[in-house]
């Protein structure tokens, strides 16, 4: 009698349940194969928010395509009407550059993490998942308020205080670099030509702008190759 | 020259401006008709998530017209779509009775304020606004997670995180009950009858569900006569 309940215990551990929230980027992507290699039963969702374009979007499709992932892409796009950014207003150009020159501050969507977990949240509550994942790095802090340490801690507190049930916040990569997570991607043989990078939309990445140039430079550090096509 | 500076001053104090989350009901527009007394420069914001009814937003449209403040209604049809509540979805049943009963946490859409609240500082960041105000109760801890008083506590470090500039989130009404709410509306002759509290969209209030009893207390212990009919 004893075999069968071992087994069932080790499919329960198996099987937890996760929902993540997928970009179509590199670093979301790397984290979609991370957990699915660790077993978890995932859901992923993404975000329109209104962005110039939708190539991310489309990746982040095709990934969970080829994973069998159940994807979900939720309607924002109030947000892009709420809030300005370079990411959403055509009249505002994508900077190019160093992701640390203040110009790219530009590209900060207010409060875009903290709407799109809380959303997050509500599928998940909804759906009685108690884990969500995302995938904030140590890169983004220089520009982005809400991928600081700080701000994923508080988000963490928050999540335990928002239903009478407690919902985990996990954001594993958040003390790593991009370059660590491309060494992660390698190793799980993530399939890097179904992420979009670029705050461009164009045919090809403009390798240009902040996006692109911290991208490259951490498949470089890799020592990998970059499958994206580039201008 | 010394008038002029000072008057000057007191009118940039009265200036202030706030976001206020205005639902409609007799929290939020006590509170609208309070920080307009106190002389704020405000602006409204209402959220459309597929309430089964819309009584309460044609509400605090007339209120904001009344009052002559900018208001805003936010498309949160996803949130409704996301997670299940008796409130958004047709075939679960709205519960009558007391607030405190069990059934009533079927009235809780996972998640809302925490959704509701980071959508209004993305606006306030993107429209310059450093005050964001909500109607949060005592009354309203027993059966919604997101009106608890650590969960508030949450938020108000959450705000401080979200953007580079700090943004407040308020709620001053945070410690004391619906009852005297309905006493700080009186002295500042709010308009009740332009407020919705009834969680069914029916023509007159059904009196019957845990938010028209509440209503009908706070009213009762203030020694006031509501002015919505009821059935």
């Amino acid at each position: 009698m004893k075999l069968p309940q071992v087994m069932f215990h080790i499919k329960e551990i198996k099987m937890k349940k996760a929902v993540v929230i997928l970009s179509g980027g590199m670093d979301s992507t790397t984290l979609l194969y991370d957990l699915y290699n660790q077993g978890y039963d995932l859901e992923a969702i993404s975000f329109n928010y209104d962005q110039k374009h939708q190539k991310e979007l489309i990746c982040a499709t095709a990934t969970c395509k080829k994973l069998g992932i159940k994807h979900k892409i939720i309607d924002l796009r109030i947000l892009g009407q709420l809030a300005p950014s370079a990411l959403t207003r055509e009249n505002v150009k994508i900077p190019e550059g160093s992701y640390t020159n203040d110009s790219m501050k530009l590209t900060v969507v207010p409060n875009r993490n903290m709407v799109m977990l809380s959303l997050a949240a509500s599928y998940a509550i909804g759906s009685d998942i108690t884990d969500i994942f995302y995938g904030a790095h140590a890169g983004d802090h220089a520009i982005y308020p809400d991928c600081r340490i700080e701000f994923v801690e508080a988000m963490k507190t928050m999540f335990k205080l928002c239903d009478w049930k407690k919902i985990n916040l996990n954001a594993p990569y958040l003390k790593i670099d991009k370059a660590e997570i491309a060494r992660i991607g390698k190793k799980l043989n993530v399939d890097y030509n179904l992420t979009w990078t670029c705050y461009k939309g164009g045919k090809k990445a403009c390798g240009k702008c902040g996006s692109c140039t911290e991208r490259l430079e951490a498949f470089a550090k890799a020592g990998m190759k970059d499958p994206v096509q580039y201008k």
